[in-house]
């Protein structure tokens, strides 16, 4: 039986079921994955080196797949900032079903992407942020808490979706979307009682069948001994805090950034991309790079397809939610 | 319309809310509020200044409700411990409804406890806590998250109930029951839908008619400005950590614990509990003790009464749940 919600009535999607933007992971081969599946796919834009491999990227995956999907644009401070004008202006001219921004505002693009007919899911860690994006006009906030692989807010204060996710369904107007650290139709059914109208999943999705990625890091995150106290998180000093998978890197980036005033030499080679891209396609070493992983990695032990994973996840949401409500009893006046 | 959980069934109380252990807040006062609006009210135990004054506490809270009510018993290390065990066996001889155990083993206890028909509800910060609960028998787990006012886990990879709560209820075969940053009904629907059996609240019952403060410190914590950025951890570094008020107290501490080695006989006298004894009571100077405040301060904006309050949260839940369900739509097969 279906779920219905503002998500899967405003895209054409058969669940509200969101794969989030993952660096090196988000290619034609997830997205489409995802969206066969019955999902909304999404192709992390800055994954690819430059605005037209994007566009190259967008079409290829239609060959993959006929259904909706969306492309990620992650504007984050950076040494040599991307050509970020130029991805969006793709995004928009290949009209794909949404775009899921995270970490920058949405002003400068959402009249160019709306008279695209994309829509446009805000990724928000904060009130504040997420209520920017309403004003701005976007059609959909996604809530990220500090347990999800973006972790805003002050060292010792981050807000858990426990929280902000409670607080953004009853104050905003635009439908919500529960983002980070999910993996299980426990937390769907919990995200649509509270009020929110679907759930974004990256961690989870790394562990299917068509993550492109080294098997034996699927096969790692399987493993009992990872679980929900095996993230951590770095770069706060930076204002760029995000939650990592705790690990010889991580730990050694939060030791360099313990010291104080932090030398960002010291910290780049352990950040770089390419040794994580080095991680997810060829050597499978977890152990030696820098990769965003949220607390959903203590909910994971197998490695399904996309389409059994969400089956999965929607049959346990409606048995969940169905046993949530049978607690109400009816009056005996 | 009531809820009914294995927690209501249990007390044979009207709704599945729980109010926590608040130091200097738990007397009779509160207790029998939260009681007699339907949930279960719980004196806190090391309030009370010996084992016998915890005995009288108890039967002044009898002369104010006659329905039942709890005790909290939280086991901490301190530079002088209190007679836990002669705390244990008044809790017994008294034969109030239930214990809330937190911090200590409930194995030197239970045995005690349930020849006297003490139900034991045991709050863990961590899976591995919650099983090793679960092994020595406890009737209910009361699983608190990284939001709320226990804050376990090591600096940088503390658990969100987001993730603590969908695998509790998963894994566990007890009762579950949600603790930590709750204080509406979106969350409760959110609490029975991953499948736990009711919730704790116990920073939204500071914010009450009856709650035993000054009422200089409830009409602060409505304000807008203290919203859910406005807690921090502190007492990390001596294995202790809680979720406090963020206030020129806290973050003195803060201060001193960054600097390394901690000097205890520094942090006493800002950690003083007769500070915030003197605070709740006396000052009601929210900026000159140290107090526990969970991320659910940023959910509260008014004074009710228990029973407004209990009744309005329930309302909510049982909302939110018939929403969630109707999300489910029938097959057209």
């Amino acid at each position: 039986m279906p779920l219905r919600t503002a998500l899967t009535e405003l895209l054409g999607i058969e669940h509200p079921i969101i794969q989030g933007g993952m660096q090196y992971v988000g290619y034609a081969e997830m997205a489409s994955a995802v969206s066969n599946a019955g999902g909304l796919g999404i192709i992390t834009g800055l994954t690819q080196p430059n605005p037209e491999a994007l566009r190259a990227e967008i079409r290829r995956c239609r060959t993959m797949t006929s259904k909706p999907f969306g492309v990620n644009l992650t504007i984050l401070p950076a040494l040599i900032p991307a050509d970020y004008d130029s991805f969006a202006r793709i995004i928009a001219e290949e009209k794909v079903a949404m775009v899921e921004l995270a970490a920058g505002s949405p002003k400068k693009y959402i009249g160019m992407w709306h008279a695209a007919g994309v829509k446009v899911l805000h990724k928000a860690a904060t009130m504040r942020h997420a209520l920017k994006a309403q004003e701005a006009g976007v059609d959909l906030i996604e809530i990220v808490g500090y347990e999800g692989s973006i972790a805003g807010g002050q060292p010792g204060d981050e807000v858990g979706l426990w929280v902000l996710l409670a607080k953004a369904t009853s104050v905003l107007k635009v439908p919500v979307i529960a983002a980070g650290a999910s993996g299980t139709g426990r937390q769907l059914a919990a995200a649509l009682a509270m009020g929110a109208h679907g759930m974004t999943m990256a961690t989870r999705f790394l562990c299917t069948v068509e993550a492109p990625i080294d098997i034996r890091i699927k096969e790692y995150m399987c493993k009992p001994e990872v679980d929900e106290r095996s993230t951590t998180i770095v770069l706060g000093s930076l204002s760029n805090a995000t939650r990592v998978f705790k690990n010889p890197v991580s730990l050694q980036i939060r030791e360099i950034e313990a010291e104080g005033s932090v030398d960002f030499s010291k910290v780049a080679p352990l950040a770089a991309g390419a040794r994580t891209k080095t991680m997810w396609q060829q050597s499978g070493d977890v152990q030696d790079a820098l990769w965003s992983c949220g607390q959903s990695v203590g909910l994971i032990s197998d490695i399904p397809t996309c389409a059994v994973l969400i089956s999965r996840i929607v049959a346990e949401a409606e048995s969940q939610l169905n046993a949530g409500v049978s607690r109400v009893v009816q009056s005996k006046l």
